[in-house]
Protein backbone atom coordinates (compact mmCIF):
# COMPACT_ATOMS: atom_id res chain seq x y z
CA UNK A 1 0.00 0.00 0.00
CA UNK A 2 1.32 3.27 -0.94
CA UNK A 3 1.92 5.84 1.43
CA UNK A 4 -0.46 9.17 1.92
CA UNK A 5 2.19 12.22 1.49
CA UNK A 6 2.63 15.07 3.90
CA UNK A 7 4.64 18.15 3.84
CA UNK A 8 6.57 18.88 6.74
CA UNK A 9 7.80 21.92 8.18
CA UNK A 10 11.22 21.58 9.28
CA UNK A 11 13.26 24.25 10.98
CA UNK A 12 15.86 22.25 12.53
CA UNK A 13 15.24 22.85 15.75
CA UNK A 14 13.98 20.36 18.16
CA UNK A 15 9.65 20.91 17.97
CA UNK A 16 9.80 20.21 13.94
CA UNK A 17 12.05 17.22 13.91
CA UNK A 18 10.38 15.87 16.61
CA UNK A 19 7.07 16.50 13.98
CA UNK A 20 8.98 14.92 11.32
CA UNK A 21 9.32 11.30 13.45
CA UNK A 22 5.32 11.72 14.35
CA UNK A 23 4.32 12.33 10.73
CA UNK A 24 6.76 9.57 9.54
CA UNK A 25 5.44 6.92 12.82
CA UNK A 26 1.99 8.09 11.48
CA UNK A 27 2.33 6.27 7.98
CA UNK A 28 3.37 9.40 6.21
CA UNK A 29 5.52 9.42 3.21
CA UNK A 30 7.80 12.94 4.07
CA UNK A 31 8.14 16.10 1.98
CA UNK A 32 10.51 18.20 4.43
CA UNK A 33 10.09 22.01 3.53
CA UNK A 34 12.63 24.26 5.46
CA UNK A 35 12.66 28.07 4.47
CA UNK A 36 15.41 30.12 4.46
CA UNK A 37 13.84 33.83 5.69
CA UNK A 38 16.97 35.53 6.09
CA UNK A 39 16.86 34.02 10.26
CA UNK A 40 20.18 35.14 11.75
CA UNK A 41 20.54 31.39 13.04
CA UNK A 42 20.82 30.16 9.38
CA UNK A 43 22.39 26.80 10.77
CA UNK A 44 19.46 25.45 11.74
CA UNK A 45 18.99 24.82 7.74
CA UNK A 46 21.90 22.26 7.54
CA UNK A 47 20.55 21.00 10.60
CA UNK A 48 17.39 20.37 8.74
CA UNK A 49 19.30 18.83 5.87
CA UNK A 50 20.72 16.35 8.11
CA UNK A 51 17.54 15.79 10.14
CA UNK A 52 15.49 15.19 6.78
CA UNK A 53 17.64 12.36 6.20
CA UNK A 54 18.17 10.89 9.03
CA UNK A 55 13.98 10.41 9.85
CA UNK A 56 13.52 9.24 6.18
CA UNK A 57 12.09 12.41 4.60
CA UNK A 58 11.66 11.52 0.60
CA UNK A 59 12.91 14.67 -0.05
CA UNK A 60 13.61 17.71 1.21
CA UNK A 61 13.87 21.46 -0.25
CA UNK A 62 14.54 25.08 1.10
CA UNK A 63 12.86 27.79 0.04
CA UNK A 64 14.08 30.71 0.24
CA UNK A 65 12.17 34.33 1.33
CA UNK A 66 13.79 37.49 1.62
CA UNK A 67 11.45 38.51 5.03
CA UNK A 68 14.60 40.20 6.41
CA UNK A 69 13.21 42.62 4.04
CA UNK A 70 10.19 43.54 5.64
CA UNK A 71 12.50 43.79 9.18
CA UNK A 72 10.62 44.22 12.54
CA UNK A 73 12.38 40.61 14.41
CA UNK A 74 15.41 40.58 16.42
CA UNK A 75 15.43 37.05 14.43
CA UNK A 76 15.86 38.69 10.94
CA UNK A 77 17.30 42.31 11.85
CA UNK A 78 20.92 42.25 13.21
CA UNK A 79 20.47 46.04 15.33
CA UNK A 80 17.88 44.78 17.22
CA UNK A 81 19.02 42.28 20.31
CA UNK A 82 18.25 38.45 20.72
CA UNK A 83 16.53 38.56 24.71
CA UNK A 84 18.77 36.92 26.76
CA UNK A 85 17.33 37.91 29.88
CA UNK A 86 14.85 35.01 30.41
CA UNK A 87 11.24 34.67 29.11
CA UNK A 88 9.40 37.83 29.48
CA UNK A 89 5.64 39.18 29.61
CA UNK A 90 4.42 39.32 26.26
CA UNK A 91 5.61 38.90 22.99
CA UNK A 92 9.42 38.63 22.74
CA UNK A 93 11.55 40.87 20.07
CA UNK A 94 12.61 37.29 18.51
CA UNK A 95 9.03 37.52 17.13
CA UNK A 96 8.82 37.49 13.05
CA UNK A 97 5.67 39.27 11.78
CA UNK A 98 3.31 36.64 10.31
CA UNK A 99 5.88 33.76 10.35
CA UNK A 100 4.27 30.74 10.67
CA UNK A 101 1.57 32.34 8.19
CA UNK A 102 4.30 32.52 5.52
CA UNK A 103 5.88 29.23 6.13
CA UNK A 104 2.23 27.74 6.00
CA UNK A 105 1.38 28.96 2.78
CA UNK A 106 4.48 27.37 1.63
CA UNK A 107 3.78 24.26 2.75
CA UNK A 108 0.75 24.87 1.11
CA UNK A 109 1.71 25.64 -2.37
CA UNK A 110 4.06 22.72 -2.29
CA UNK A 111 1.37 20.05 -0.86
CA UNK A 112 -0.33 21.27 -3.51
CA UNK A 113 2.14 20.61 -6.53
CA UNK A 114 2.58 17.15 -4.49
CA UNK A 115 -1.06 16.61 -4.40
CA UNK A 116 -0.55 16.29 -0.97
CA UNK A 117 -3.92 16.72 1.43
CA UNK A 118 -1.14 16.96 4.71
CA UNK A 119 0.78 19.20 6.38
CA UNK A 120 2.22 19.44 9.74
CA UNK A 121 4.11 22.10 11.85
CA UNK A 122 5.59 21.71 15.45
CA UNK A 123 3.65 24.49 17.06
CA UNK A 124 3.72 24.26 20.41
CA UNK A 125 1.21 26.55 23.15
CA UNK A 126 2.58 24.91 26.23
CA UNK A 127 6.52 25.78 26.71
CA UNK A 128 6.24 28.04 24.52
CA UNK A 129 7.40 31.94 23.60
CA UNK A 130 4.07 33.47 23.50
CA UNK A 131 3.90 33.75 19.45
CA UNK A 132 0.24 34.35 18.45
CA UNK A 133 0.71 32.30 15.70
CA UNK A 134 1.38 28.85 17.52
CA UNK A 135 -2.05 28.96 19.51
CA UNK A 136 -4.81 26.19 18.32
CA UNK A 137 -7.28 29.02 17.32
CA UNK A 138 -4.91 30.13 14.82
CA UNK A 139 -4.32 26.49 13.45
CA UNK A 140 -7.66 26.11 13.14
CA UNK A 141 -8.23 29.52 11.17
CA UNK A 142 -5.49 28.68 8.78
CA UNK A 143 -6.75 25.17 7.86
CA UNK A 144 -10.18 26.57 7.18
CA UNK A 145 -8.42 29.34 4.60
CA UNK A 146 -6.44 26.76 3.21
CA UNK A 147 -9.61 25.21 2.12
CA UNK A 148 -11.09 27.79 0.17
CA UNK A 149 -7.47 28.41 -1.23
CA UNK A 150 -6.52 26.18 -3.48
CA UNK A 151 -7.69 23.93 -6.47
CA UNK A 152 -7.23 20.77 -4.72
CA UNK A 153 -9.60 21.84 -2.34
CA UNK A 154 -12.16 22.84 -5.32
CA UNK A 155 -12.18 19.33 -6.74
CA UNK A 156 -12.96 17.99 -3.34
CA UNK A 157 -9.37 17.48 -1.66
CA UNK A 158 -10.02 17.90 2.08
CA UNK A 159 -6.55 19.72 3.48
CA UNK A 160 -5.71 18.57 7.20
CA UNK A 161 -3.48 20.92 9.31
CA UNK A 162 -2.01 18.77 11.48
CA UNK A 163 0.04 20.40 15.11
CA UNK A 164 0.93 17.30 16.89
CA UNK A 165 2.73 19.18 19.70
CA UNK A 166 0.49 21.83 20.20
CA UNK A 167 -0.64 20.55 24.02
CA UNK A 168 2.82 18.76 24.59
CA UNK A 169 5.11 20.51 27.36
CA UNK A 170 8.64 20.22 25.92
CA UNK A 171 9.28 17.55 28.06
CA UNK A 172 6.71 15.26 26.36
CA UNK A 173 7.65 16.20 23.19
CA UNK A 174 11.61 15.04 23.90
CA UNK A 175 10.00 12.00 25.18
CA UNK A 176 7.91 11.06 22.34
CA UNK A 177 10.71 11.98 19.92
CA UNK A 178 13.43 9.81 21.92
CA UNK A 179 10.37 6.93 21.69
CA UNK A 180 10.95 7.37 17.69
CA UNK A 181 14.43 7.45 17.69
CA UNK A 182 15.44 11.11 16.85
CA UNK A 183 18.54 12.03 17.50
CA UNK A 184 18.31 15.49 19.30
CA UNK A 185 22.25 16.24 18.90
CA UNK A 186 21.41 17.00 15.27
CA UNK A 187 18.86 19.75 16.06
CA UNK A 188 19.96 23.29 16.60
CA UNK A 189 17.27 25.63 18.42
CA UNK A 190 19.42 28.75 19.28
CA UNK A 191 18.39 31.97 18.40
CA UNK A 192 22.18 32.92 17.92
CA UNK A 193 24.13 29.30 17.54
CA UNK A 194 27.62 29.84 16.24
CA UNK A 195 29.18 28.36 13.00
CA UNK A 196 29.72 25.60 14.91
CA UNK A 197 26.09 24.73 15.61
CA UNK A 198 27.05 25.64 19.11
CA UNK A 199 24.10 27.13 21.33
CA UNK A 200 24.46 30.39 23.59
CA UNK A 201 22.62 28.53 26.85
CA UNK A 202 20.66 32.28 27.48
CA UNK A 203 18.54 33.34 25.04
CA UNK A 204 14.42 31.70 25.54
CA UNK A 205 14.41 28.81 23.15
CA UNK A 206 18.15 27.44 24.51
CA UNK A 207 16.39 28.03 28.76
CA UNK A 208 12.78 26.30 27.06
CA UNK A 209 14.99 23.37 25.57
CA UNK A 210 17.02 23.02 28.75
CA UNK A 211 14.62 22.93 30.88
CA UNK A 212 12.62 20.13 28.64
CA UNK A 213 15.39 17.88 28.84
CA UNK A 214 15.79 18.12 32.44
CA UNK A 215 12.15 17.86 33.55
CA UNK A 216 12.33 14.78 30.81
CA UNK A 217 15.31 13.21 32.44
CA UNK A 218 16.96 12.83 29.06
CA UNK A 219 20.79 13.67 29.05
CA UNK A 220 21.15 17.23 26.66
CA UNK A 221 23.12 16.78 24.03
CA UNK A 222 23.60 20.36 22.69
CA UNK A 223 26.73 21.76 22.44
CA UNK A 224 27.17 25.16 24.48
CA UNK A 225 29.67 27.85 23.96
CA UNK A 226 30.43 28.64 27.28
CA UNK A 227 30.83 25.42 28.48
CA UNK B 1 -4.11 64.71 9.59
CA UNK B 2 -2.07 61.70 9.38
CA UNK B 3 -3.28 59.42 6.75
CA UNK B 4 -3.46 55.73 8.23
CA UNK B 5 -1.13 53.12 6.07
CA UNK B 6 -2.37 50.60 4.14
CA UNK B 7 -0.26 47.92 2.35
CA UNK B 8 -1.24 47.20 -1.49
CA UNK B 9 -0.56 44.07 -3.37
CA UNK B 10 0.98 45.72 -6.59
CA UNK B 11 1.74 42.86 -9.67
CA UNK B 12 2.53 45.70 -12.10
CA UNK B 13 -1.43 44.49 -13.88
CA UNK B 14 -4.54 46.44 -14.19
CA UNK B 15 -6.44 45.34 -11.65
CA UNK B 16 -3.65 45.97 -8.73
CA UNK B 17 -3.02 49.58 -10.32
CA UNK B 18 -6.65 50.76 -10.01
CA UNK B 19 -6.58 48.71 -6.46
CA UNK B 20 -3.85 51.07 -5.74
CA UNK B 21 -5.45 53.97 -6.92
CA UNK B 22 -8.62 53.29 -5.01
CA UNK B 23 -6.65 52.88 -1.65
CA UNK B 24 -5.25 56.15 -1.98
CA UNK B 25 -8.63 57.70 -2.91
CA UNK B 26 -10.08 56.59 0.36
CA UNK B 27 -7.37 58.62 2.31
CA UNK B 28 -4.54 55.80 2.64
CA UNK B 29 -0.50 56.30 2.70
CA UNK B 30 -0.08 53.30 0.65
CA UNK B 31 2.67 51.00 0.63
CA UNK B 32 2.86 48.83 -2.36
CA UNK B 33 3.93 45.51 -2.43
CA UNK B 34 4.96 43.15 -5.25
CA UNK B 35 6.37 39.80 -5.00
CA UNK B 36 9.41 38.54 -7.21
CA UNK B 37 8.06 34.76 -6.96
CA UNK B 38 9.83 33.65 -10.73
CA UNK B 39 7.11 34.61 -12.73
CA UNK B 40 7.38 34.26 -16.20
CA UNK B 41 6.24 37.46 -16.74
CA UNK B 42 9.05 39.53 -14.70
CA UNK B 43 8.39 42.65 -17.01
CA UNK B 44 5.31 43.27 -14.63
CA UNK B 45 7.75 43.97 -11.96
CA UNK B 46 9.13 47.20 -13.53
CA UNK B 47 5.50 48.42 -14.47
CA UNK B 48 4.74 47.90 -10.82
CA UNK B 49 7.71 50.35 -10.11
CA UNK B 50 6.42 52.75 -12.29
CA UNK B 51 2.97 52.62 -11.16
CA UNK B 52 4.13 52.86 -7.79
CA UNK B 53 5.72 56.16 -8.22
CA UNK B 54 2.63 57.60 -10.54
CA UNK B 55 0.05 56.87 -8.14
CA UNK B 56 1.96 58.20 -5.01
CA UNK B 57 2.73 55.06 -3.26
CA UNK B 58 5.04 56.31 0.14
CA UNK B 59 7.59 53.13 -0.62
CA UNK B 60 7.49 49.99 -3.23
CA UNK B 61 9.17 47.10 -2.06
CA UNK B 62 10.00 43.88 -4.27
CA UNK B 63 9.97 40.53 -2.01
CA UNK B 64 11.67 37.47 -3.67
CA UNK B 65 9.70 34.20 -3.11
CA UNK B 66 11.06 30.85 -5.10
CA UNK B 67 7.60 29.62 -6.21
CA UNK B 68 9.27 28.28 -9.20
CA UNK B 69 11.10 26.08 -6.90
CA UNK B 70 7.99 23.98 -5.82
CA UNK B 71 7.09 24.34 -9.30
CA UNK B 72 3.21 23.35 -10.59
CA UNK B 73 2.17 26.43 -12.58
CA UNK B 74 2.79 27.59 -16.23
CA UNK B 75 3.82 30.77 -14.64
CA UNK B 76 6.57 29.54 -13.28
CA UNK B 77 7.51 26.45 -15.04
CA UNK B 78 8.88 27.01 -18.78
CA UNK B 79 7.82 22.91 -19.60
CA UNK B 80 4.29 24.20 -18.96
CA UNK B 81 2.62 26.05 -21.61
CA UNK B 82 0.35 29.55 -21.05
CA UNK B 83 -2.35 28.25 -22.77
CA UNK B 84 -3.87 30.63 -25.83
CA UNK B 85 -6.89 29.15 -26.76
CA UNK B 86 -9.20 30.90 -24.62
CA UNK B 87 -10.79 30.69 -21.20
CA UNK B 88 -11.85 27.49 -20.76
CA UNK B 89 -13.60 25.28 -18.23
CA UNK B 90 -12.09 24.31 -14.89
CA UNK B 91 -8.72 26.10 -13.35
CA UNK B 92 -6.17 26.83 -16.05
CA UNK B 93 -2.54 26.06 -15.93
CA UNK B 94 -1.64 29.39 -15.21
CA UNK B 95 -2.79 28.62 -11.80
CA UNK B 96 0.35 29.18 -9.34
CA UNK B 97 -0.33 27.18 -6.38
CA UNK B 98 -1.88 28.95 -3.18
CA UNK B 99 -0.46 32.22 -4.90
CA UNK B 100 -2.27 35.01 -3.41
CA UNK B 101 -2.10 32.84 -0.03
CA UNK B 102 1.50 33.61 -0.25
CA UNK B 103 1.16 37.14 -1.83
CA UNK B 104 -1.08 37.74 1.22
CA UNK B 105 0.89 36.48 3.85
CA UNK B 106 3.64 38.88 3.05
CA UNK B 107 1.54 41.43 2.59
CA UNK B 108 0.51 40.78 6.51
CA UNK B 109 3.87 40.69 7.82
CA UNK B 110 4.83 44.00 6.05
CA UNK B 111 1.66 45.48 7.36
CA UNK B 112 2.56 44.41 11.32
CA UNK B 113 6.59 45.81 10.86
CA UNK B 114 4.57 49.26 9.38
CA UNK B 115 1.64 48.97 12.11
CA UNK B 116 -0.88 49.23 8.92
CA UNK B 117 -4.78 47.92 9.91
CA UNK B 118 -4.94 47.65 6.32
CA UNK B 119 -4.31 45.52 3.07
CA UNK B 120 -5.32 45.88 -0.03
CA UNK B 121 -5.88 42.99 -2.98
CA UNK B 122 -6.82 43.40 -6.57
CA UNK B 123 -8.45 40.05 -6.95
CA UNK B 124 -11.75 39.81 -8.65
CA UNK B 125 -14.73 37.26 -9.34
CA UNK B 126 -15.94 38.64 -11.89
CA UNK B 127 -14.34 38.59 -15.61
CA UNK B 128 -11.15 36.06 -14.00
CA UNK B 129 -9.75 33.00 -14.67
CA UNK B 130 -11.47 31.01 -12.26
CA UNK B 131 -8.88 30.40 -9.27
CA UNK B 132 -9.58 29.90 -6.09
CA UNK B 133 -8.38 31.94 -3.69
CA UNK B 134 -10.05 35.06 -5.42
CA UNK B 135 -13.27 34.45 -4.63
CA UNK B 136 -15.08 36.22 -1.74
CA UNK B 137 -15.39 33.43 0.84
CA UNK B 138 -11.34 32.70 0.39
CA UNK B 139 -10.37 36.59 0.93
CA UNK B 140 -12.70 36.35 4.08
CA UNK B 141 -11.09 33.36 5.44
CA UNK B 142 -7.78 34.64 5.30
CA UNK B 143 -9.01 37.90 7.18
CA UNK B 144 -10.20 35.54 9.86
CA UNK B 145 -7.10 34.03 10.06
CA UNK B 146 -4.63 37.20 10.01
CA UNK B 147 -6.72 38.22 12.98
CA UNK B 148 -5.60 35.16 14.90
CA UNK B 149 -2.05 35.71 13.55
CA UNK B 150 0.25 38.50 14.46
CA UNK B 151 1.23 40.54 17.95
CA UNK B 152 -0.69 43.53 16.28
CA UNK B 153 -4.10 41.66 16.98
CA UNK B 154 -3.25 40.16 19.99
CA UNK B 155 -2.58 44.12 21.07
CA UNK B 156 -5.98 44.49 20.18
CA UNK B 157 -5.93 45.97 16.21
CA UNK B 158 -7.95 44.80 13.49
CA UNK B 159 -6.95 43.66 10.59
CA UNK B 160 -9.06 44.62 7.17
CA UNK B 161 -8.15 42.84 4.43
CA UNK B 162 -9.82 45.04 1.11
CA UNK B 163 -10.67 43.35 -1.40
CA UNK B 164 -12.33 46.37 -3.66
CA UNK B 165 -12.27 44.85 -7.33
CA UNK B 166 -14.28 41.62 -6.12
CA UNK B 167 -17.63 42.35 -7.49
CA UNK B 168 -16.53 44.57 -10.61
CA UNK B 169 -16.35 43.67 -14.16
CA UNK B 170 -13.36 44.32 -15.66
CA UNK B 171 -15.21 47.39 -17.82
CA UNK B 172 -15.69 48.63 -14.33
CA UNK B 173 -12.87 48.29 -12.67
CA UNK B 174 -11.30 50.15 -16.06
CA UNK B 175 -13.94 53.07 -15.46
CA UNK B 176 -13.48 53.58 -12.19
CA UNK B 177 -9.57 53.52 -12.97
CA UNK B 178 -9.53 55.94 -15.34
CA UNK B 179 -12.00 58.36 -13.13
CA UNK B 180 -9.16 57.97 -10.52
CA UNK B 181 -6.03 58.84 -13.11
CA UNK B 182 -4.67 55.79 -13.41
CA UNK B 183 -2.29 55.70 -16.64
CA UNK B 184 -3.12 51.72 -17.79
CA UNK B 185 -0.34 52.31 -20.37
CA UNK B 186 1.82 51.51 -17.49
CA UNK B 187 0.21 47.89 -16.67
CA UNK B 188 1.46 44.83 -18.26
CA UNK B 189 -1.40 42.46 -17.29
CA UNK B 190 -0.40 39.27 -20.22
CA UNK B 191 1.10 36.45 -19.15
CA UNK B 192 4.14 36.57 -21.56
CA UNK B 193 5.12 39.54 -22.44
CA UNK B 194 8.34 39.93 -24.31
CA UNK B 195 11.12 42.29 -22.82
CA UNK B 196 9.61 45.52 -24.18
CA UNK B 197 6.31 44.90 -21.99
CA UNK B 198 4.54 44.11 -25.88
CA UNK B 199 1.33 41.64 -24.51
CA UNK B 200 0.56 38.51 -26.79
CA UNK B 201 -3.10 39.07 -26.71
CA UNK B 202 -4.06 35.62 -26.74
CA UNK B 203 -3.48 34.78 -23.14
CA UNK B 204 -6.32 34.22 -21.17
CA UNK B 205 -4.97 37.66 -19.34
CA UNK B 206 -4.76 39.51 -22.58
CA UNK B 207 -8.19 38.13 -23.82
CA UNK B 208 -9.97 39.67 -20.22
CA UNK B 209 -8.04 42.90 -19.96
CA UNK B 210 -8.72 43.68 -24.18
CA UNK B 211 -12.65 42.80 -23.67
CA UNK B 212 -13.01 45.25 -20.79
CA UNK B 213 -11.90 48.11 -22.52
CA UNK B 214 -13.90 47.10 -25.40
CA UNK B 215 -16.73 47.22 -22.76
CA UNK B 216 -16.01 49.89 -20.96
CA UNK B 217 -15.45 52.05 -24.42
CA UNK B 218 -11.93 53.78 -23.62
CA UNK B 219 -9.05 53.08 -25.94
CA UNK B 220 -6.95 50.10 -24.99
CA UNK B 221 -3.10 51.75 -24.34
CA UNK B 222 -2.13 47.95 -24.47
CA UNK B 223 1.14 47.55 -27.31
CA UNK B 224 0.23 44.18 -28.92
CA UNK B 225 3.33 42.27 -30.09
CA UNK B 226 1.33 40.86 -33.60
CA UNK B 227 -0.13 44.16 -34.88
Amino acid sequence: MSHPRAVVLLSGGLDSATTLAIARSEGFACYALSVDYGQRHRIELAAARRIAAALGAREHRIVSVDLAQLGGSALTDRAIAVPTEGTSLGIPATYVPARNTVLLSLALAWAEVLHADDVFIGVTAVDYSGYPDCRPEYVRAFEAMANLATRATVEGHRLTLHAPLIDLAKAEIIRRGKALGVDYALTVSCYQADAKGRACGACDSCRLRRAGFAAAGVPDPTPYRAE
